[in-house]
């Protein structure tokens, strides 16, 4: 209960079940003026919609956002932004049987021990369906920080399975369903996807989100650090197991010398931090990095036990991903930039504008 | 501004730099009637405090912790509880240098650049002399946890730099130094830090911490997942670049069929998920598993600039330690603590207990 | 921006303009299995919307809510409950000629001034339409508080302009359009509202609401305390000026003799405190009465400014309510119950539940 | 438990009982620059300590605040402010037998109902000793607000009793022990006072708050309206019943063209509004009044029961204000400023700046 809402001064506050008449949510917070319509964050819910290539699932949603309120003569007005989107394809009866039993590596069992009871048709609330309320308000917040900040964030899948990209190129991400940044990967991805798919099984995978442009000065120490928020908000996507920023978990056996990133007149030699010292953006790029679990959702029959506590088994024959990770990228860039815009509202209470009070340092080339 | 507060129910907030005054902290949650006196939160302060071993800083602080307030005839009473230690060994001299410049890998140039000015003194608000206050912020919530809800809150040294412990007794964490849960790898780590110490140079490190007898059913979807919260609560340790729960990163390679925990009537087969599943306990162990950078105080020389944008670069003369990892335990297990008791709060005011419905699953044997 | 949540455990968030396409919200933190309906809804709505008499506006709106989300099987499910509500009686034209100049009275200067923008269309985000949502979530309250707490919020017109209830009669503020609980008095009311629309003036009017049945122990000093927030919770609401709890500002004049509330094994002696002593309910019944302003909508021309800044004037043509107050009973109702709510859930938080350690002394009669 | 915590961006925790070692709080959100010693506290703290004059309490307390954090080279670092005061005359002898019965009027009832314990001497944590931490912290918003915005708050005894002050000057209310802005009244109070000593009995009291120089456009609807949390920040204060706005109960009896304050390009030509339309500052003087309750700590005896729920009677010998409304100016100026400079963040977070976008009107000469 009561732990729908994100942010402090970029609010973000959703609803919605997978299989209910609608989900949407609330931005509370976005400053007055911002030029804004449906079609801007219909760009990113496209991106993220289910049924656009065959390696995910072939669920077939429009994703039509609508928005109720905070918008006027095509700017924002300062007031809360509500948006809607109304459920479509909802194949009930897929679930139907699921109702008494707990399918392992999904929530069914911990929402039934929490809340005593659970909406099972797909998940439910905790379907990851809702995610697309979070790349509606993220496409907000990455337009503000766009056009007003300067600020551009992107992602990219950075693994699937044991498949990393061998190249890099950010304008290869929009031509393939992978959000791939190497052409030359893709057809190995494609392969290994279809191989999964015929086997039944499903796999893990990592995607990794850049904001560029951001100033030194963003961040609020202690609690609230920028890689606290960020880790916060990239974990509660639903499937995420692990956040890391900059060098991240290879840092345990880096060295001092090693790690640190030494500071020159002509910049930063290097971005080990990923962006962030003490809390604090630090004027290079962000680097973050998510580790997504695979799904649980197989064809191939797992052990599990019903709501009675007998023993059983569980076949999932809906819709699925077999890789949760490849419509991961424009979650993970909205959560990013929602977290980034509402550091960005903070650090402007504080003294009136996020310009840093002297020269900043020119950032590292991205790794 | 404004980022010093953690937690919604159980709130914790703090104050204090390395070398001002004093540091402390407020308490505001702990439900009464609590046995509580400074002797409960001294002994975890005294695992975290520096100069207990060689292999850690030696400045000397006795760290005493004072109970101001929220404590009668012994138990707490419900109203917020004030915390204060008294800085005592404060060589401020050792940092004199460091106003003009920016050592690299630290603070020193985004509190600038965020603040327009700073504290140098010993890293000022930057420093991780603040854990402090969390320690004796999570000694409460610890104590709270096992003697009213069961859940025991532990950590352990899982690597530094390339050593991993070769074998696992919680019994032997206790007994060194590092936290280390093998008695055979201490000699190791030993020699590993005492010719690092030797070199002039740091290590990062990674420590995992532990909570048993979490029931089912804490956490709250969508975004104040237990995973995320947790997540948030670690990243904001100094020096934390990475957090995984459960398989963590390790998933990304694994296939559904491997990750997912099956269930049977005599518990759950596997614990990749690290006990949180849908963002809710599980009741199986909860795993949290973080990344500690090495420091960047170092005797070894590294360029950097100075507040006037030229070219210099830094020695770092104070006392520091060359893993701040090894010192990270205590610190982290505050953290999850005062994470799980602020949820375990949340989920008492859902149905004002906490038992969950039905029988539940036994856990798996800890990985 | 980021100002429309209400609520810490049970939270309350609001978006929608007068004349946008919809209004509505989000509740999230309503315990799971309360048995909920749009049907529950509606009986609040509609005592609140307007048309329902000739004393209150004529605008035509049938305030039909719909639940998007958060109920399965006819029970709550602890997921967030989306709210929707249509506008449909939308007479943009009626304010076309408000964009230029500023109503006095009205926000409509404040707004520009603050936000830079303003939607004029009928006050837009700062028109009473958007308290309908306050309704529809109060009532989810208000069935809560009933159903598991035993709590009864009702609330009554207890003055407008010089004339007061003369009797007291729970059961007659139902029976007419003023929630006047004295039939005798009605009349006057007609009579009053009658020559008053004919003048083309407005006036002025207090709600009074109470909670009976809360027990002792609800509310969380000290900034937290339970009369703060039910202050901000009712000062929140559209024209509202001022609030009192219990013998408010009556106690200006009042010696503690009078004053203090005298216990006896048989109960308070009366109930001067309003039901809550140190910021915490005492177990009487909760009094809370607020003023309203008249609304500053008049026929009558009124001098004003244009958004040039030069002199003009103002007569207001549309549709409005001669008295807000006549329909600010059920407003404030709602307001209360959230507010209830919220800390009986929070109270459970503390222990577990709501019961008192001792037995409670029995309440004075009601003043 | 969890509601010492005060604002979302200027945020005050504090904590302390009346007779225990300390109080003290943190105000986080301080920004960085501002000229601050204790000094600047003290003053305020010394406007509202006890034993000033014969008509107050005559503990003897310093109230000596220290600064813990947060200020380094003499300016705020935008780093939390600890601030500690430690208790001084504690006679706990004087409560020993209040352990065993509930003072009427007071909080040990409820205290005692709520947290299942309490701490007795001298009222514990409900003791309006915890309002010097206000103060202070108040001291330091009402710095800001004047050297960085302009913004002037001061606070007068508008009522004692039967008592109102007949003429106004704001240079008297720093004259005399009453903050009362007439020196005429002055004797009358005086006279008024000693005869309630001598009779043992206490009275309540009005205090008026006032803020001039506030820019138009503070104050974040539809929840966190600037009056609605000026109300919850000034309900918050121990012994207050009621909090009006502007003309606030008086509108109750206003037509609408009495209570408009209409406008011209000279300026607004009254203020019934309190200086807040719609929730936002309109630019003019912000009005808000309170209504301070008798203290029910007398020497006349009360009918009250024990812990044991039987029949007994108290007798308060302990020191005390035979009116708590005279040292409340100071605080509730306190907790104005409070709000303002929380709200004053919040604004500047929006876009940057206060300044509002069109040439403010001129506001109407004080009421």
């Amino acid at each position: 209960m009561s732990g729908n809402s994100f942010g402090k001064l970029f609010v973000v506050t959703g609803f919605g079940e997978s299989h209910g008449p609608a989900i949407g949510g609330i931005v509370d917070g976005c400053p007055p003026g911002l030029a804004l319509c449906a079609a801007d964050l219909q760009r990113d819910l496209d991106r993220r919609k289910p049924g656009q290539s065959r390696h995910t699932t072939q669920r077939r949603e429009s994703d039509q956002v609508e928005i109720l309120s905070g918008v006027f003569g095509g700017l924002t007005t300062g007031a809360p932004i509500g948006l809607l989107i109304r459920n479509e394809d909802q194949r009930s009866k897929d679930y139907a049987d699921l109702a008494a039993r707990y399918r392992p590596g999904h929530a069914d069992y911990t929402y039934d021990q929490k809340y005593g009871r659970r909406d099972y048709r797909g998940g439910g609330r905790s379907s990851a369906r809702e995610t697309a309320v979070r790349v509606a308000a993220g496409a907000i917040a990455k337009k503000y920080l766009w056009e007003r900040c300067g600020v551009l964030v992107r992602g990219f899948l950075s693994q699937l399975g044991p498949i990393r990209p061998r190249g890099f190129d950010w304008e290869e991400v929009g031509r393939n369903p992978f959000f791939c940044p190497c052409a030359q990967t893709v057809p190995e991805l494609e392969a290994y996807m279809d191989a999964l798919r015929r086997e039944g099984n499903s796999i893990g995978a990592a995607v990794t989100v850049v904001a560029s442009g951001v100033p030194a000065g963003i961040g609020e120490p202690i609690f609230d650090r920028l890689d606290a928020d960020i880790a916060h908000a990239l974990m509660s996507i639903n499937a995420v197991k692990g956040v890391e920023i900059g060098a991240g978990f290879a840092c345990i056996e880096q060295k001092g010398t090693e790690h640190r990133d030494e500071l020159t007149p002509a910049g930063f030699l290097s971005n080990n931090a990923g962006g962030i010292l003490g809390g604090i953006s630090s004027g290079q790029d962000i680097y973050a990095r998510i580790a997504l679990k695979p799904t649980s959702s197989l064809r191939l029959p797992g052990r599990t036990i019903g709501t009675d506590g007998q023993a059983t088994q569980v076949i999932t024959t809906g819709r699925h991903d077999p890789c949760v990770g490849i419509r991961a990228t424009p979650i993970a860039e909205a959560m990013l930039a929602i977290v980034l815009l509402d550091h960005w509202l903070r650090q402007r209470a504080q003294n009136g504008d996020v310009t840093p009070p002297t020269p900043p340092i020119p950032a590292a080339a991205p790794r």
